[in-house]
């Protein structure tokens, strides 16, 4: 698998977008709304991403935040087929959030996994499209 | 900039590196005891790489075990001229942790910047040479 990105949770995107573009070289690529969630993604160099994440309803993020402040949320790894990466996790004994594939961020086919079983790292897959 | 790794607290990273190395086919390409800790690189697709820390004495990791729990831990882009960096980074307002480049793990060349001006994400320059 290829380290695909890692998201990130913060209450002002627009702010950090433009911080990380000057400072890592890293330009916007895409934004949408998406799940309650302003998501903005930064295009590193070979193809690896920033996820910026700010929460415009309650859900995830906004909980997310509110327990732990903003930073690294989780990191993402792509993989040819999520669903058979799924049934792999469980087979090593890792509990999946999603049991099969869902549309995420950026129209990407997606699943996370417990951060419980995975040394506390939230990891999600990415069926990679760009 | 590229994606270089993004780096894992852990308090057992043979555990750990076995799982990921079968969960998400990352092989572990580099061990180290370096500054206190066990450092375990796993290396994906376009090389990037997960990097596992292990405290083996009191230090950060140590510290940042006790406070936050296992989990990511830092981010790290790799750029040509770690220097040119952190000057760049301090033109920009965001605080450099390591005012000059300093070896890390790996023998790479890096520097830390303070996260509580870079949306609290812990960000490392690296040299890349592997």
């Amino acid at each position: 698998m290829k380290l695909h990105h890692a998201g990130i949770a913060t209450r002002d995107v627009d702010d950090l977008a433009s911080l990380f573009a000057d400072l890592l070289s890293t330009p916007v690529v895409h934004e949408e709304r998406v799940d309650g969630m302003r998501v903005v993604f930064l295009e590193a160099d070979a193809g690896g991403y920033l996820e910026l994440l700010e929460p415009v309803a309650d859900g995830p993020i906004a909980t997310y935040l509110d327990r732990h402040g903003p930073g690294i949320h989780h990191l993402a790894l792509s993989t040819a087929d999520v669903q058979a990466s799924i049934d792999r996790a469980r087979e090593l004994g890792v509990e999946p959030i999603d049991d099969a594939p869902r549309q995420g961020a950026w129209g990407h086919e997606v699943a996370f996994l417990h951060p419980g079983s995975t040394g506390g790292v939230l990891l999600e897959f990415v069926a990679e499209s760009h």
